[in-house]
């Protein structure tokens, strides 16, 4: 993994979690970043996202590190925004940083109070860990009930040099698109201004993050945060932003993907096309409500091909299409013709289910245009074990 | 169980669904009776929804006969409407009435042939069958995953004599707000015109069917039917006309209740119960948030009192309401105090919500007068089990 310039990272226990594993990462730029991030659309707001939101505000867009912890959401407590405030200014402190420099994200337990003197105990040797090789074990000590660590990058040449890009992210219930959706952190060495990354960030989320969906349910701390400290000299012109703002987008993917794929229980990857939408908002609800359909995602589970249940859900969306038009295949098979059963071999099918990656697709025959890429996991018996019994 | 006068049912085994149980069921009215009804809003409708619309419309809300079947959705197949007519008009032709008052009603799986035949050759003895006393065998025949058979009753006493009321219903998974919620019949000997009727049913609907939420998702076939055939002779006057609406209220509650409590998989029966919203419509998405929130109700069946997850499904609900002045109570114990957590023991609090029965109550203290309930079940691995072998 060829990580961005001028970033360096660290993590370390903070006896936050029960369990001793990191809990508490650091990302630090050693120049001023250009910062941007979009969070959660919940009501209730964990006080790291009411103060990232006013950080970034004030600092005009500007960011020199980012505190994580995992373990508490740091939300609904009497304490959270001071615990927040103290332990950004103790960071910054150390950083030599105005604190509108610093970005809190929590992640984990809502309504029990987060104890800030156990993060400001950690900060010096969390400082003193920095180092620019630890990105993985920052991907490491965000994870919740994630099973893998989620991290992925990319180059891109321009005619003045190479810029890079490097992103990690948590997350795997709680996950539900149109929102900042699980915490997520892109870096990227390229010389971009705030204004221009914000643009770049809302229009990579838009097709990332938001195409995704685990369980329909949404947390209070969601947080993605993009990061352009320029380390890499390298300012892209016009057509190169573009280019660049392509490869966030496809980082942020598979980041995405990533989540997808380790949903609470998740045994498979689904890919959810809808085409030939009345509109491209069509095709979205169309694909979000496939996505967020309990039966189908029980039936991938049982690598059943229960095509009537993708049907439905389709006709669930809120959307008016015409049923005799639509076509559903399943890893690619035509399933259903126009609203009919088509003829396919059902117990080949159910073998090409039983994969770690499923694709559904829903064509809508006619003129429409608007088209969506969803991803979800299968619901198993899994997610239910782990939340029944998250706190306990 | 008094059940109301004129009706009679009859229920036998067709051969539509493998197992040799009753698959086919018949409830009829020796007088002509008043009907209303309410389907689906799935843009994917299955044949006898349709047909049942049709029917309504042509006779003028009248119907004499109810000819369901289990085991087969008649949806989303080639010879869908011509199997739901012909199986009609050969009943109507056994009963001596007009097509038009048969109103059909199917539920099972999606995308597969119906066999008319089967139907038709089994109406013989399933008219000769017909008995007042055969409710129940109806409530067992129109079952597929339900567990138990569901029923509920009522007697109002008049001014000039009494009428009954006698509903039953089946459902357990596909149960989702806002539609007409799986198959449902409400019977009355009460004297109403089907103006009038429609008007009740529409309004008792809304207290009832369209608070339960199982898992979010509708079916294709979902009908609720209302008849009143005027046997007991007593024509409700204004004011009795509310007393009936009221007992027709209160068996659909029952009967809706009873669909929560049997959800799939489901070991518990949650209430949920919003005051102090901005309006009604806002208590109720609030109410609908919590109850579809997967977070929620694998928390509940877990018997873990995680208000957090409560007051982040609320914060989805798309409805402004300050978190800071939200309390929230499980099992009458004050657990959130102000968006903040209250003291309690989570000890005896678990224990109280290993009962059979869990009430939520999200209170938002201020001005607002919305309120709303709504019914759901707790999510369990064995919600899983079901749905991913379905069909299989």
């Amino acid at each position: 993994m060829r990580l961005p310039h001028g970033y360096s990272y660290a993590a370390t226990y903070a006896g936050i979690r029960q369990d001793e594993k990191d809990d508490l990462a650091l990302i630090a730029s050693g120049l001023p970043a250009s910062a941007a991030a979009v969070f959660t659309q919940n009501r209730v707001q964990a006080a790291p996202v009411k103060l990232s939101r006013r950080h970034l505000k004030r600092s005009g867009g500007m960011a020199g590190a980012i505190l994580i912890n995992a373990g508490n959401a740091n939300c609904a407590t009497r304490t959270g925004e001071a615990v927040a405030v103290s332990t950004c200014k103790s960071l910054a402190r150390f950083l030599l940083l105005p604190i509108t420099f610093v970005l809190p994200a929590s992640t984990g337990v809502i309504g029990v109070e987060l104890d800030a003197q156990k993060i400001i105990d950690a900060l010096p040797r969390l400082v003193a860990g920095l180092h620019a090789r630890r990105f993985d074990d920052v991907a490491c000590a965000i994870m919740t009930t994630d099973l893998v660590p989620k991290t992925a990058s990319a180059e891109v040449k321009l005619r003045r040099g190479a810029v890079r890009i490097a992103g990690l992210t948590k997350g795997s219930g709680m996950i539900h698109p149109q929102m900042a959706t699980t915490l997520g952190f892109v870096l990227t060495d390229a010389v971009i201004s705030p204004t221009l990354l914000r643009a770049m960030l809302h229009r990579a989320v838009e097709r990332s993050y938001n195409c995704l969906s685990v369980d329909g349910d949404t947390s209070t701390n969601d947080t993605v945060v993009l990061l352009a400290n320029g380390a890499s000299g390298v300012k892209p012109d016009r057509t190169e932003l573009m280019k660049v703002e392509e490869s966030v987008t496809r980082v942020m993917e598979s980041l995405a993907q990533a989540i997808a794929r380790d949903g609470e229980g998740a045994k498979k990857l689904v890919t959810i096309d809808v085409s030939g939408a009345s509109s491209g908002e069509a095709a979205v609800l169309l694909a979000r409500a496939i996505a967020n359909s309990p039966l189908v995602k029980t039936a991938i589970a049982g690598s059943d091909p229960n095509w009537g249940r993708i049907l439905s859900a389709a006709g669930n969306a809120g959307v008016v299409f015409d049923p005799a038009k639509a076509d559903v295949l399943m890893q690619g098979v035509p399933v259903c013709r126009g609203g009919l059963a088509a003829s396919f071999s059902e117990e080949e099918l159910k073998k090409k289910l039983d994969r770690p990656e499923c694709a559904i697709r829903l064509v809508i025959r006619g003129k429409g245009k608007g088209s969506a890429r969803f991803w979800t996991c299968d619901l198993t018996e899994g997610y239910i074990r782990i939340n029944a019994s998250y706190r306990t």
